[in-house]
């Protein structure tokens, strides 16, 4: 192991780090079709051995994107209050899908994860600490009495994302900022009605 | 134009069903690039001359397709409640998601639409077709006064979808029917509660 493998900042992170760049730009011009590792070495300017040695296929390549999409995303805020927060949350979705090369690059993300198993489990993942940095807000509310006991929180965090990437996957509405702010109010006034409750027999 | 062109049950539709079906069939056995013209009319024991003729290319295929389920999907359930109505909506959504052949073509679907701007058109046309479909039991709780004038019945139509789209398609979380149940009951209670009504100011 060398000095700079250990050192976060080192030449080893600064690969790293030009290499995803490069695979997710060409993820968001033409798919995983366009994922070509030795293109990825000429545009990260990083030597061809490297990147095969290091990352091998696309889809541990993708992998790798993921987790750093993860470790590098946004804290939460907070607001205070929990139609605050969760307008918060919907509208960095919202941005991050409006945006056009971070919706391109999810749209790749989520088409490659439908064709290949380590990726959908990359996928996931990357979805499941999203998820779980974002459901405080929900267990606070519970905790101030604005949600009933028993409010499961990580389904209200995926309920303010579910109908942004609906639109954008599914039906093509546009993803705007008034589709981000309809999305909170509805998780709010769902949750607080108790659709998120345990459920009744 | 052929006396069996004009006969819906004729040699021409029974090309078109067979055809469809095999197409339907690769693309859930391995999405868009197992999309062999040459195969489809293998598997629909159909001359090459004539698929290649009426549709050309994969993506007039994927169209068609999806046309086809736009045009045989099942019409809307009329139970006299809102919660029924959008629960048995949510319940054909998931058995379809959930199924092994369909969720698989719906995932190949939509992983084709984001990198085929033709494919996406057809896409948003067969969600807009069944969103239509289902869109009158809304208006008919509005009138009922079950919910609020001025709800946006469409709206609450994507919103009983978006949740099950979203597990199948990015957080991987199952596509049961507890969930498909939920996403009706939150859609209820958001709409009652307002949330796809008139955008306040």
């Amino acid at each position: 192991m060398t000095h700079d493998m250990v050192r976060p900042g080192g030449r080893t992170a600064r690969v790293r780090e030009a290499v995803l760049r490069a695979a997710g730009d060409l993820l968001a011009e033409g798919g995983l079709d366009h994922l070509d590792l030795g293109e990825v070495a000429r545009r990260a300017e990083v030597g061809r051995t490297t990147v095969y040695r290091r990352w091998g296929t696309p889809a541990v390549l993708v992998a790798d994107l993921l987790a750093e999409m993860a470790e590098t995303s946004l804290p939460r805020t907070e607001t205070g209050s929990l139609l605050g927060d969760l307008t918060a949350n919907a509208r960095l979705v919202q941005r991050t899908l409006a945006d056009p090369r971070q919706g391109a690059l999810f749209k790749a993300l989520i088409a490659a994860a439908t064709c290949d198993a380590r990726t959908a489990e990359a996928l996931h993942r990357f979805y499941e600490i999203r998820i779980d940095e974002w459901a405080p807000c929900v267990a606070a509310a519970v905790e101030r009495g604005e949600l009933p006991a028993g409010t499961d929180a990580r389904e209200v965090v995926r309920a303010v994302s579910a109908p942004l990437y609906y639109r954008l996957l599914a039906s093509g509405d546009p993803v705007d900022e008034a589709a981000a702010d309809r999305a909170a109010r509805a998780a709010v006034a769902a949750a607080t009605a108790g659709a998120y409750g345990p459920t009744r027999c």
